[in-house]
Formats: C-alpha cells, sequence, structure tokens
C-alpha cells in the first residue's frame, strides 16, 4: 500500500489525503492547508468513511491552531479562533457522528490544557499529540478486529465482500478488510471477491482498487452474481461492515448486504460483520428502528453513465442502506473479540468490556 | 404501447423494428431492406431476444426473397438466391436458437411449395403467410403464458420481474411480463418493481422503458436492493423468464436470476419463471449441465460509463446467466399451463401437450 488515506504533513503543516473522488483512475495525494479546503475536501467526499472522516477533521483543527498559534499567544483570542474554526469544520457532514466526536474531542483537550495553565504553544503540542493519537487508535482498533477476523479463515480461503469497509475509511487496514490485510502480510493468499456495489460503485471504484493496489488477488463481480460464486464453492467466509448495529444484532449496513448474507446462508457460507465496538448501539433495541435514508434516484440512472440509462420521469427507490436480520448473522467482530448468538448478550458483554 | 418491437412493411419490402440500442433515449423505428440491413440489426442486438430475433428473420427472408422473385421466376435460381440469403442471416448470431429455427421452417415452407408446383409467385406468398404465422403463434404463446400466469395474481399485487423477458424481447406481451400486461388491459393495477440487471442494465433500459411506456406503474431498483423491497411486503410475487430450462425444473435465465429466487423464498414470495415449451429442454437432466456463457470484463467495468469504473488491469468475473435450483421455483408457467413441483413428472407432461 504506497498511500495513508489521511496523514499529517507538520513540515508545511497542512492534512495530506488520497483523493477518493479521482479514484480508481488516478491516487492523487493532495494537501489540504485552509480551513476551506479541509471542509471542502469533507463536503464532496475527497476523504470518506467514518474514522478516516474523524481524523481528518481532528489534524485540520490542530494545523489550523497551529497557525492561528503563531499571530495569536493570548488564549482568549486563540481559543475564539479556534471555536469559529471547529464550528466552521464541524458542518461539513452534520451527520457523520465521527466529525463531531473528533472534534470535540479536540476542543476537550484545549480546555483542558489550558485550565492546566498551559501556554497557547503548549495546547497546540496537545492538540498534535491528541490527533495522532486518534489516528492511532483507529489503526489499533481496525488492527484487533483483523486479529479476531483472521483467526476464522485459513490460508487459500475465498472471500467476499461488498460496499467499501476499507483502508480507504479507516487509516489503516479498514474494517472488512483487516483479515484481508494482516492475512496478506503473512502469506495467506486469499482470493477476495468484490462485489461492486450499486449504485454508488464503492466496491469497484474503492475496495477493488486498494485490495488490487496491495497486491491481494481480488476479483470484481456485480452485486447479483454473489448466488453463482458461492454455488460454484469460490467463498469460504463473507466479511462486511457496518454503520449500526442494534442491541440484538441487526445490522444497517450498505444496500445489498442483507441480499449477500441471504444467499450467504443457503450456500451454508459463513458471514461476519465487522463492527468497531463505538457502532453498536445497545440503545436501538432492533434493526426496524433504524431509519434508512433514500437517495436522488439520479444516483441509478444517470450518475457515472454517458447518457441516462432508463427512461426520463421513471421512479426509483434507491435507499442507501439495508438491514440485515441477525439471524443471517454468523458472528459480529470487534476489536474486544467476537460476539455470536444471543447478541442481546455477546454485545452488551462486548461493550462493557474495559480496555 | 406505440411501438411494434418486429413488424412487416409489406408496401416497401422491408421489416421495420424498433431499433433497442437507442433505448431507452430514443423510441425510434427503422427499416430494414438488405440483407446487410437485416444481419446488422440482429448482430448489432437492435432486435434481440429469441423470439423477436426469429420473426425478424422470418420477415427478413421473406422480403428478401419477394425481391429475388422479381428479377428470378425460375425456382432454381430463386431458390439459390434464397438459400444463400438464409445462409447469411443465419450467422449474425450462430448461438440463437430461435434464429436458426425459424429461417429452417421458412425454407421448408418453400421447399413444400415448389413439391406441390407453386410459382415462385405463389412460393413468395406462402412464405409471407409463414412469416406472419410465425410472428402471430409467438403472440399467442406469450398470451396463453400471460393468463396462465395472470391466474396467480389478484389486482394491486406487487411484482418484481429481472432483466427483460417483456414485449421488447417478443412481439408482443412478452413472456415475464405477460401477466402484468394483460392485468393492465384489465385493470388489475400492479406495482411492478424492476431490477436493474447489471451489468447491461436490460431492466433500467428496456423492462422499465416498456412498462413505463405502457402506463403500468413500475419502480426501478438496483439488483441488490430486491431483500429490502420484499421484506417490506411490497412484492407478492416474482416473475422472471429464461433461457433454458432443465428436465428437473432448474432453470438458466440472466445473472442474478438465483439471487432474487433465493430472497424470495426467505421472504415467501412465490417466484414463478414463464417459460415457452420450446425452452424446456427434456434432454438436459439437471441444471448443471447447461454451459454458462462468459462474457468481457469490461461490460462491467467500462460499457456505458464515462470513465472506468475499477482499477485497470482488474479480473472481473462476468457470467451472462446462473441456474436457479429447481426447489426456489414455486411454478414454471407455459402456454399450456402451470407446471408444479416434482418438475421432472409435470414438465414431460407439459411437453406432450398436443396443441
Amino acid at each position: 500500500m504506497e498511500y495513508e488515506t489521511v496523514d499529517l504533513d507538520e513540515e508545511s503543516g497542512s492534512v495530506l489525503i488520497l483523493d477518493q473522488t479521482k479514484l480508481p483512475g488516478k491516487a492523487e495525494m493532495i494537501k489540504l492547508r485552509t480551513a476551506k479546503e479541509i471542509w471542502d475536501a469533507i463536503y464532496l467526499l475527497k476523504v470518506r468513511g467514518a474514522p478516516a472522516i474523524g481524523v481528518a477533521a481532528a489534524f485540520g483543527i490542530y494545523v489550523l491552531a497551529r497557525r492561528t498559534a503563531q499571530k495569536e499567544t493570548d488564549f482568549d483570542s486563540f481559543y475564539n479562533s479556534f471555536k469559529k474554526q471547529k464550528e466552521y469544520l464541524d458542518s461539513a457532514r452534520p451527520t457523520a457522528v465521527n466529525l463531531s466526536w473528533a472534534l470535540n474531542r479536540m476542543d476537550q483537550v484545549c480546555r483542558q490544557a489550558h485550565a492546566e495553565g498551559k501556554s497557547v504553544a503548549q495546547i497546540v503540542d496537545r492538540l498534535g499529540r491528541e490527533a495522532r493519537e486518534i489516528k492511532e487508535e483507529d489503526i489499533r482498533v481496525c488492527r484487533a478486529i483483523g486479529e479476531n477476523g483472521l483467526s476464522l479463515l485459513k490460508p487459500g480461503d475465498g472471500i467476499l465482500t461488498h460496499c467499501n469497509a476499507g483502508q480507504l475509511a479507516t487509516c489503516r487496514y479498514g474494517t472488512a478488510t483487516a483479515p484481508i490485510y494482516l492475512g496478506q502480510e503473512r502469506g495467506y493468499h486469499f482470493h477476495v471477491f468484490a462485489d461492486e456495489t450499486r449504485p454508488l460503485l464503492q466496491g469497484a471504484r474503492l475496495t477493488a482498487y486498494e485490495l488490487y493496489s496491495s497486491g491481494v488477488d481480488v476479483t470484481l463481480i456485480c452485486d447479483n452474481m454473489s448466488a453463482m460464486v458461492m454455488k460454484n464453492g469460490w467463498v469460504n467466509a463473507v466479511f462486511v461492515g457496518c454503520d449500526r448495529v442494534a442491541a440484538n444484532g441487526d445490522t444497517a449496513n450498505k444496500i445489498g448486504t442483507s441480499v449477500v448474507a441471504t444467499v450467504a446462508k443457503r450456500y451454508g457460507v459463513p458471514f461476519y460483520v465487522c463492527a468497531p465496538t463505538s457502532t453498536i448501539d445497545l440503545d436501538t433495541p432492533a434493526g426496524n428502528e433504524i431509519k434508512i435514508e433514500q437517495r436522488p434516484g439520479r444516483e441509478v440512472t444517470e450518475m457515472w453513465y454517458k447518457e441516462p440509462m432508463a427512461p426520463q420521469g421513471i421512479k426509483v427507490f434507491n435507499p442507501a442502506f439495508d438491514v440485515t436480520d441477525h439471524e443471517l448473522i454468523t458472528a459480529i467482530i470487534t476489536e474486544h473479540g467476537i460476539a455470536r448468538a444471543p447478541f442481546w448478550k455477546s454485545l452488551a458483554e462486548m461493550k462493557n468490556v474495559t480496555v
């Protein structure tokens, strides 16, 4: 892997990201220096995936604070700027939980250091450490999910994945792809099938890209080919990410995930959800309480295409996510271990692990 | 429906087709006069679907024979031309069974009429009648499938279909769509979900087009959304066409059909295959003996797109069809009735019906 999804360039005081809107045609690292550049990168999905967005925002507020500190050595003036920049960045994607979570954590560090009597320069140092720590934590969580997932696999296995819960959505390893990358490091020689994932093609554009460029043996398929590859006996396990896991194990993830789970059940292929414990929501008892975002029909009929691919005015149903019933899920893999049925019990235990 | 998929223009001595390569952007009827024009139309998929290709070829060989007869009144010279044109048209799509079937039937009529002492002019008349009869037969078969399918539905039902086994693949009604059109004529107000059907998008480009332009309430979905619409309770029955049905009921059809069948089974939605008896192949005992055509990866990664949608050089698995296990099929609907399990028995009976 020759890129970092999100990185910090201390020398130039900028955030480095791989511009994901250019993939798979071009792998371009871009430097974000100004608040506007950082905001745009998040808003325009140049950086995407909850963990990666959080880290980009943390690095972003840090490089902005560092620049502010060159002019403002008085805390009140400094903090005034800091708050404005924080609110501005936070507005880039209002529904992305990790964005405000990371910014609030940086804010907390700022106020704490001030309360301890630190100077603005010292506060900026602490912000830098915290931002790097957020990134390191993300890597540790993904790596732990990878180790746990890898324990369910053997060399030469065939793996199917849907959408992109990969390195491109995190800082390293990804969630669903973490067992694949760790296996790759250890010479496991997996054969991976990547669902293209209509309508936004994250599988074709992102997952196929990142696995292929890491030297993983990956084959791209259309979403409707999952039954064929499983019937052919080519798949030993399915790994997917998730957006939210309910207390009973029902899992919201990219549209089509529940189709893969249904097909996997029929062909006796284990179906694993990779979930940082932060995505397990014990306050949501079951999947039917998860509201599903509906997106514009033109993503299905026009986006990417040379010309419209359906009659003008056609009705389109375009949900961004679906919910996979817990009974279709073999296990939910977190950074703390592998949760199995009954999930209402194992997930609650998992959430209460003290690290 | 304001178009005919395939028609005959006696006045100008040409075959009229709706150019399907222009859909859904443009509904253009084109005239095919020369052998080259007819060949190209079949080769370039301007007309497609086994029954429609058969009728286009029958009309084609007829209009060519009529023109030949203006110069050649001697049978041997006439038949010499006829045979050459027949072989030429037959080469347009070597694997399309209905193409050679229709041309052989026209050849048979030609030789039979000659044996009865008919003149070349009379032979040409008979060819015209035969070609029109082939079209009428196709319409009768589709209509009968429609009536049988409709008996399984009630007004207001939700129906899901995959790919295009519609009017655009036949001369009228289609196979999988026949119950929908007949219901539409009788005010049944069905709600139809059309799978877009990757990679070639026949559902979006053709099925959505033809149903929408006939005033049917149709909603386009991506293939990976079938579980969600069924889980929501919006689908009372699935209707699909088929390319070949084995003696045990295993059915080869467009890739993704077996995914829909698997999902339908999970949600208790009946899954119906619409099959003219000509597609039931009692010589193939089971689906595992059906060879599946593999197609180029660029259909998945590049076709239709403004730019490539996957990394250059990526492996792609792109089977054109899959086989749906007979145990996932609720019934197989033919022009003679509704076959149910055990299919090895009911299909054999269906094939032996004398009309």
